[in-house]
């Protein structure tokens, strides 16, 4: 496999050192030659995402995605409209960012069947869509570990999402490869190909699963800690062409107790040995 | 969908009443009406098989299954031996119990490559096969949910356990369906139908799926308390022609800690109404 040898397409996720206002990562992680951010929302908060999206490209870095869109089911009309709505901003949001796609978590409602949430997250998609291409901002489903088909997502396989992204059929929907929801997938090597070839790979998230894994949420591995293989997955991807951002994406109560200027530098070595 | 008027199907794990002494497990199930007992091999610690096979036939319980065998793959040939050995051991108990059928756990190792352990799983099934068969026990392959690849099993879909009895392709070799490990998957319908066509069925366990679920091994839930849609996924079972046991099999940290009398009135309440 072709290591990586530098930090050009390291992105991390503001989640990732969860504990860091969104400025104080911006710069710390310029200051170690990262060279993408992910935002997620919260890290928004009381903020203004132009002005954020400016402070990221003045640091050098590329705004890459905005995380998090989706949570499209409901159990009636107006939950769903809500959902709408809120996707609706999120796509302003990263707009106003300069962020070219929304991350998807699907959503899922605990025992609501899943072939329902899923028709609710594929009517909720097309509704959307028309504001996110009007905004030039893509929406990327992410298929999440099937740990999260209960409330989180009822699209679990990296075949779901390629099945629902053929079948939106637009420019401005793809999907997100995230090693910690897919590695476990025999089908992963083929559904990546297929995905690749129908131009919808998105983005690649990389972290590791750890054993034994103590938390179903917040948990995750670094890079190297676990057994994803995250480098072979990687060659996957590459294969169909993708050379965008790599980004780590790391919920861990145990890493963000530490000292996130030491976990940077852990995050910046994991990924040139393991990623 | 029909429902369950009576327990003449009713099968329980004795992991389910884990505080039980299994003497006190037989004589519990059947005064309630409990009709078959699936054996953890934990439960037989310190006792004669086939002394508590007698036992548990005489109280009106059928045995029904033991729990398990599996755990095929090994870093080294030695720890691959010591797995066929106590595969062996399992066949051997199973059949003083009286047991028709061994479940698998199939195993995995983290760090090694699934499709490796995979192939190790494989040719153990095969290597231990010849001695299930002279001793007229059944060997069920159970796929477990993705959430246990890194460590418990490699087999984590409907899909893969029909691949390999298929593969296998004895009269000794099956699959158990377990809803906790496969209700989220959207092939699930298609795959039992394809396992009852080929008369791979050999079991059909159920609980439930908590949200939130707080442990990822001893959270179950009891059938009624998730989301795991338990009778739907029993009638496409049943339309493969199965008329065997429904086995509840709930590991619960929250449930050992109740009086299990009680906890055993919940799970006949719970089956008759939810399974």
């Amino acid at each position: 496999m072709m290591p990586l040898t530098d930090t050009s397409r390291l992105c991390i996720h503001t989640i990732t050192t969860k504990p860091w206002p969104i400025e104080t990562a911006i710069n710390q992680y310029a200051a170690v030659g990262v060279q993408g951010m992910t935002v997620w929302r919260q890290a928004l908060e009381g903020r203004d995402p132009t002005q954020v999206g400016h402070q990221i490209r003045e640091a050098g870095l590329s705004v890459v995605s905005l995380c998090r869109g989706g949570f499209f089911p409901g159990l009636d009309a107006k939950s769903r409209q809500a959902a709408l709505d809120d996707n609706r901003r999120a796509i302003d949001e990263a707009a106003a960012l300069g962020a070219p796609l929304v991350v998807l978590v699907c959503g899922a409602i605990p025992g609501q069947p899943l072939a329902e949430s899923r028709q609710q997250i594929q009517d909720g998609l097309a509704a959307v869509l028309p504001h996110a291409a009007s905004c030039g901002v893509k929406l990327g489903i992410e298929p999440l570990h099937p740990m999260y088909a209960d409330s989180r997502s009822a699209i679990n396989t990296m075949k779901q999402a390629n099945d629902m992204a053929e079948a939106l059929d637009s420019p401005a929907v793809g999907v997100v490869v995230d090693t910690y929801h897919l590695w476990w997938d025999p089908d992963l090597p083929a559904e990546i190909a297929r995905c690749g070839q129908a131009g919808n790979i998105l983005a690649f998230h990389i972290s590791d699963w750890r054993t034994p894994t103590e938390d179903l949420l917040n948990d995750r591995g670094l890079m190297g800690d676990g057994c994803i293989p995250n480098a072979e997955i990687r060659q996957w991807v590459e294969a169909t062409g993708f050379d965008g951002f790599i980004e780590v994406e790391i919920f861990s109560d145990r890493h963000w107790a530490e000292d996130q200027q030491s976990f940077l530098e852990a995050i910046k070595t994991a990924y040139l040995r393991f990623a």
